[in-house]
């Protein structure tokens, strides 16, 4: 595959503001790789951006190219890395930590302090025509996958990590509250990992028809839950209320993994975590759970095709950040460069 | 020893109402011991019962014999018990569960449904001359120990919960709110779990000092702590602002255990669980650790003489639940049938 | 279903002497359920004993009653039992330990020192029209199973129990050597947990083809397996070089689990155990892995027809104890009383 | 600190034949810090290679700088290294892995396949004035520790590896067979993690003596141990009897670790394994543990004087390494260039 020079990239200017721009195609630094971009989804956290500017602490000072969920082809290798990756279709995990602080050495990569992670400020993205690479954080896609189903092992790793942090085994009864793209794949990762049930809850009724399709028993958010009904709770809606409702339900030695964000404060009833002695854990990203996320893609486990429900030019690219705003029955948007 | 055939004991008969009255000297059942009470150490849960009548759902509904931390001498064995253990020193796990059910057969018998607890309503409690126990739960105290130091094996296995669930190891900086008897137990076990530094905060200056006496870094808790200053966090105050505080002064990958009680809701700062990945555990109670707390006990690695500040005779038990309210300068107070 | 009083069993006189004599239909004691019993699997230990009247230290002494892997309809219950059960259709557990001693609490009751295990002498197995069991120990069949099927969750439990030993999950690979009874449903269990591949080995191309047909990888014992080409290895065959030939093949941090008996002893080489962090932990039967066992079984996760080879009437016990010897592509004899 | 140009280092020109050369003074690459070293212990890997020029797949075949159990001084930092590190103890983690292969970002680094480790054919030791490090790898020894007490973080993390491993804690009875250095530290590190006892066997009674002098219970390796005795059980001695009989004499759930090096095979006795549910771990170095080695000598709980037999200079290596054949009554021995 021939390189352009040029590098077509949705650069975020300012609040609101996307600009498709061309920026010289980088040079893979050793034990780098060179992507011709294939396809890149679009997350809850670039519309926040491209809407407000900021998430936390983490402002948009400079111009920034969006985009943290990609997969394509790799062009070329820097030096150190086996020449012949070329050709070969990689997901792109998109933090790559500096491998040597106490969390790094301790495989908690997720948790370095010095992590440069895509399209969070300042580090530009991947919705572009090519980007670059650490070889070891672009994972081989399994064979006859398209670039669409690679680059959903970014948020089919967040249902991964819940899954594993949770230790989701069979026996176990699953509550999902959230059935978003998140949620919806965490279900099918549960499922995977031999949940016995998974149950999903939402407001949407358009959301918890896609979980009923799945497969999933699905009700609505305001409906009752059982007591002692569940072993495993991921909250993956953001909101407060479905914590509180998620943890009531949980039997004794529950455990909840907290997923979603946007409330900044979650109420934790004193009578629920003590009395059934619950375990609850948050989740930051990911770590090591590309492989897995692209196994479970790659053997059928999990679907992202109704997930999938709407798809841009890199041109279009505001567009696919505006969709959740204009769409009310949309679920993931991927933009392909 | 000759068994008496009245057995005095100290019954809570309404809110705010105690009376030393003879009961019948209870026979041991098949698989039970008797055991001729040597002390009673008085818990929070006593003070509340006596004060308010109940504890969340735990309604006094009849006249009931008080005190759950406790410790004798067997005088009589049911059948199947070995005669032997006659004349032994015990401490007395409060609670027996049935046995039968998946918490019990799990091994998470505190988690049992139908748990009968010394002193929790309709269960007497062991705050009389004679009490009939389980002989499994029934442990035999180290040579040497006094009855005093094993009735603190129960507040005592409440910190070795703690430092279980939380895995606490060498290597771990420890932050513990609350310097009240179990604060400060829990402190000692954490440092015998490995601990390479234990913080204890309070508002109480003279507590403070009762930690500072004991070897530990103890601080008002109104002073900043620092930023990813502590691995774990025991949260033994029942204070919701010092559970936010030992949130934020966890590092990453951080271990939270909610002991104590007295709020009903604690506000989870989302970013603090997320960002961090920190893990929060409830506790209740405890299991499998009464061996744990003795051995600590009988190896000085716990002293429960600094805590132990104030001693009762059975007939004094209402002053003994009044203690806390007439002298602030006081920590735990022991009854001596 | 009206009760009959004469109890016919099959009864273990002597090594290699079976008879069916008519015993006293038992009465359940409190907390038990009385069974009719549909079906018994024949385990090889089963057939140890029958051949040498020994297994290690349990030595036959007296008349015994064969069988341990049953499954059946409750025909009456106990004091303390729930009456509702009557009807149901139950997968006995065949061991019931003691509940109160330090392995029962800690909820390992498999390695209870006192436990009454069925056909272990001297305790009577449920080879017979009818049985008394402890009513926890009596697991409800999901609606629609078979007596044969709920009697495969005995040896089901035991892959069930090596899955959850060795933690199988998303992304390992699983080695199995013995595609005997044990090793098939072990197969399967592990595909349950999540399993990215299963291969077993075997001597025998009869049990290498129910492997294939299954849909596993299957291989000839003596052919070569690759290096660091698993993560988790089950023993199965009781073959000493079986458990060389699997410790070399499994991976970096690889878990060995032992799961077969026949050899005394097993070479463990150092320089593999040690270079690549090897886990081996030993099985003894099984806990708490009835229910996800009948789990497994009732939605189809592990199909146990092509494994119930051959079928006899309780009168054909003895048969059944000989077919393996007599019949080479066999695999398990289950006896319908 | 001036540096010299010169590097006196202690070469293993052949087997049997070390010499001391004068090397060029290294220059710390980015990333590494040059270190003036203080204190070599010596390893019985080193007598190996001296003896035998190979272990196992490692062959000398070429001259190489010996030692890997090092401290000393930083002289000087590379690129993006602190400068305030210069004048720091240090302790040398002898081996820098790749920190980008699976086993590195799962935090297992010490099964890195391109591990490069001192005096590891062919990677030079650190037995010579200067030697350069992953800046990442030189660990700040605490305040007013000398070199040679840093040195022995390197067994001393051996020994918290293997209490690690096992999960030593309060409670545990751990058994030690053999009490050479590291038999020695692993016993003062399992109490440090909180063990209840720890007994040593060794057929030296020197060795048995220093064992009893640091705390420990002590016996010889052929006197009978008890029943269910221990609940861990670190091979330390390399001798297969020892290892036998360390698996009979542990209780139901017992974990062993098989530290010490010397038998090409172990005998695992299935009965042992399977009928008491044992777990067998090997360890192959050590992860994440020169900071807890570091703190333990630091605070005392590690005691590094009575293992630190004999001293010699850089120019008396050779003598170093042929003591223990001299000299029954050492334990080990350290260069001092």
């Amino acid at each position: 595959m021939s390189i352009a020079s040029l590098n077509p990239s949705a650069v975020l200017r300012d609040t609101g503001v996307v600009t498709i721009e061309d920026r010289p195609t980088p040079q893979p630094a050793p034990g780098e790789v060179l992507v011709a971009v294939g396809a890149v989804g679009i997350c809850g956290s670039d519309v926040h951006y491209y809407e407000h500017g900021r998430i936390g602490d983490f402002v948009l000072r400079a111009p920034m190219v969006m985009g943290h969920e990609s997969a394509g082809e790799v062009v070329a290798v820097g030096d150190g890395v086996d020449p012949s990756r070329a050709g070969q279709l990689v997901a792109l995990e998109p933090g790559v930590p500096c491998k040597s602080c106490v969390q790094c050495l301790a495989g908690r990569y997720n948790l370095c302090p010095d992590m440069q992670f895509f399209a969070t400020p300042p580090v530009d993205g991947s919705m572009a025509e090519y980007v670059t690479l650490d070889a070891a954080f672009a994972h081989p896609a399994p064979q006859g996958m398209t670039a669409e189903q690679a680059a959903m092992a970014e948020p089919v790793s967040v249902g991964v990590w819940a899954s594993k942090k949770a230790g989701v085994t069979v026996g176990d009864r699953v509550l999902i509250t959230g059935a978003g793209p998140v949620g919806l794949f965490a279900a099918q990762v549960a499922r995977a990992y031999g949940a016995s049930s998974v149950t999903l809850t939402d407001l949407s009724d358009y959301r918890l028809s896609v979980a009923k399709e799945l497969g999933f028993a699905a009700q609505r958010a305001d409906a009752p839950l059982g007591e002692n009904a569940f072993d495993v709770f991921f909250e993956c809606s953001g909101a407060a209320p479905a914590f509180k409702v998620g943890m009531r339900a949980l039997d004794r030695n529950g455990r909840a993994v907290v997923v979603g964000m946007g409330s900044d404060e979650l109420p934790l009833e004193v009578f629920a975590i003590q009395g059934k002695e619950l375990t609850i854990q948050g989740v930051f990203r990911y770590r090591n759970c590309y492989p897995a996320a692209l196994e479970l893609i790659g053997r059928g486990a999990v679907n992202v095709a109704p997930v999938l429900t709407h798809r841009f030019a890199l041109s279009e690219a505001e567009d696919a950040l505006t969709l959740a705003r204009r769409e009310k029955n949309s679920l993931k948007a991927v933009v392909v460069p």
